[in-house]
């Protein structure tokens, strides 16, 4: 493997100096680029896209070519894991991601069990050691995963949901069947992590879209628990180097000091919390990623510039901060105003870091 | 009008003592009736229903029939605003409401005028009216109205939207437009409000369904300004009687101690934030509304009884506390665990006001 020629991501995920702040784009790799809709279009459906390497590859470099980017982010789906577990995963457009089968009895929970990451999920291990040759040491490269609550809410509601009526049903009239399931997600999620660590991940990020439907309390037993038992079984120290880990509860803004006391490197925020304030209330125990507005990128270079301003000010002085969007950028942004934030967060950012 | 029977939900909001904590629902008048279903199907459309008075009393009655409930809220909509400004409020079936008329231009904003409230929403009144009549002093009824934020949300985007992308890339690109249109909306809606307070009205609520979407510092000036504009030229006391206000953020929780300074008497909560930590932070300024996950009305009653219990618990003791759900009553829920609901909060609340 070829040296890493910019750490600077994984330099703020651990608080170490830096000498810019460090960005990348949460969906970075995605429809808003030309060049990626024509690989998609190549490669038919979604999932196709997914589980094979060389094109997993391709979109995971692409974003890196055109922006001075400070991490890749291996191009996959948070719901790899139930399609591996049988759930039969696809995407109707416009709708979102659907399951062929979803989970509703306790005989359904017992029929999971952890997949092969090698036979079931080597698509993605494969796709991570070639993205980890082709990157050449240019930048770190992210693994990830869905968190074991926000898997939950698509095997349960069989994809998306307004209201979540059925896994909030289960939830509250049969916790002990809930736990179970998660359980078997948590176990299945560490394994997934750990082996994207071996394949070459260089950190982590945990994604838990739908941990901000929940109340606090439920929050806690039955999202951030059991985030905590997967960072607490990661092998996060990999050939002499620690592998970061980011935990991003969107919606989760409240909670940020319980999120803190889980073993993660660094928080992600979406942009309805102050950084600023985040930064107070987690002291020294994490980093922070975010916090823009995806939104913000609709309007003029002048304006998004004036937006990161802001957002690193607000964050101040020293390292901990990883500059990105407060959720994935959105398919109708215009490219080149994501070449306008990655160049505004460099060259604002550096009198942050003297 | 006759005497008021039961002013408990109206003493909770103002903090003085109670002899139980009171309980409404919001949506308590709704699909989830059968007989509210029932009216619904003569009416035709649903803007039928709420602009026939006889009609929209009727139903706004049917819940205080079935539950021993503290207050009735007129039935009507949130958009009736924009619908009498000219943009052609309509129904979608499992799409939401829409408008056939969208602003997007400063022209478009410019032919904006406040409606009259006779001319253009008499048929609200008029219904405020006969169910003051007809409700005969059981308990208040509720006038309310959507934030100027969100009725600006509807009708920019046109209907519900997932990402909001058009109104905030006209709060980004033109702020001074946004503004425009703010403005417009919160003289309409103060005047639609103390046009409901004559009418007889005895508490409003201000439901700003979308400045949760917003960031922290963009809610504070493109939300919360407006809804204290609007409060503040309110006729708060009405025939020697104050008239309450409620504010509910939907997603809010992280900026509750700037809307306890907006002159509203009480605040919503969702159920993401805890009622505990909330009181602690507002302190004195304001009561508290909320704050059950509707999705616990889907568990049996049983569970139903302990959430409530927690919630009651954790408000603690005295006034300043009315009890609701941390959102709107879902079509699917069963009538018999709404009866558990309020069974549960009478009988389980006596002892945090002795």
């Amino acid at each position: 493997m070829s040296e890493l020629k910019n750490d600077r991501y994984l330099r703020a995920l651990l608080k170490q100096p830096v000498d810019k702040t460090p960005v990348w784009i949460m969906r970075q790799a995605g429809r808003y680029l030309p060049e990626y809709r024509e690989v998609r279009a190549k490669a038919g459906d979604f999932m196709s896209l997914c589980s094979t390497p060389e094109l997993a590859c391709e979109v995971t470099l692409q974003p890196l070519r055109r922006f001075d980017l400070d991490a890749s982010i291996i191009f996959s789906d948070i719901l790899t894991i139930p399609d591996a577990m049988g759930l039969g995963l696809h995407f109707v457009s416009g709708e979102g991601p659907k399951f062929k089968k979803t989970i509703s009895s306790a005989a359904d929970v017992a029929s999971l069990g952890v997949p092969d990451m090698e036979d079931d999920l080597g698509y993605v291990m494969d796709a991570i050691r070639l993205t980890r040759r082709e990157i050449d040491g240019k930048v770190p490269l992210i693994g990830f995963s869905g968190s074991p609550w926000t898997l939950a809410c698509y095997m349960v509601e069989g994809g998306s949901s307004r209201d979540f009526a059925k896994i909030k049903a289960m939830l509250f009239d049969t916790p002990e069947l809930m736990h179970s399931l998660l359980s078997v997600l948590a176990k299945s999620v560490t394994a997934y992590l750990n082996a994207q660590i071996a394949a070459g991940a260089q950190a982590l990020m945990l994604f838990d879209t739908w941990g901000g439907v929940l109340s606090g309390e439920n929050y806690q037993h039955f999202s951030l628990a059991y985030m905590q038992q997967i960072i607490s079984g990661l092998n996060k120290e990999h050939q002499g180097r620690r592998v970061p880990v980011t935990v991003f509860t969107k919606g989760g803004g409240q909670w940020l000091e319980s999120m803190a006391e889980i073993g993660a490197d660094a928080l992600g925020l979406d942009w309805t919390t102050d950084i600023a304030a985040a930064r107070q209330r987690v002291g020294d125990k994490v980093a922070l990623q975010g916090n823009m507005d995806p939104c913000v990128l609709y309007a003029q270079p002048q304006r998004i510039e004036t937006e990161v301003k802001t957002i690193l000010e607000a964050y101040g002085r020293g390292s901990g901060h990883v500059f990105n969007l407060g959720h994935g950028i959105h398919p109708t942004i215009n490219p080149d105003h994501v070449t306008a934030l990655v160049e505004a967060v460099h060259k604002e950012s550096v009198k942050y870091h003297q």
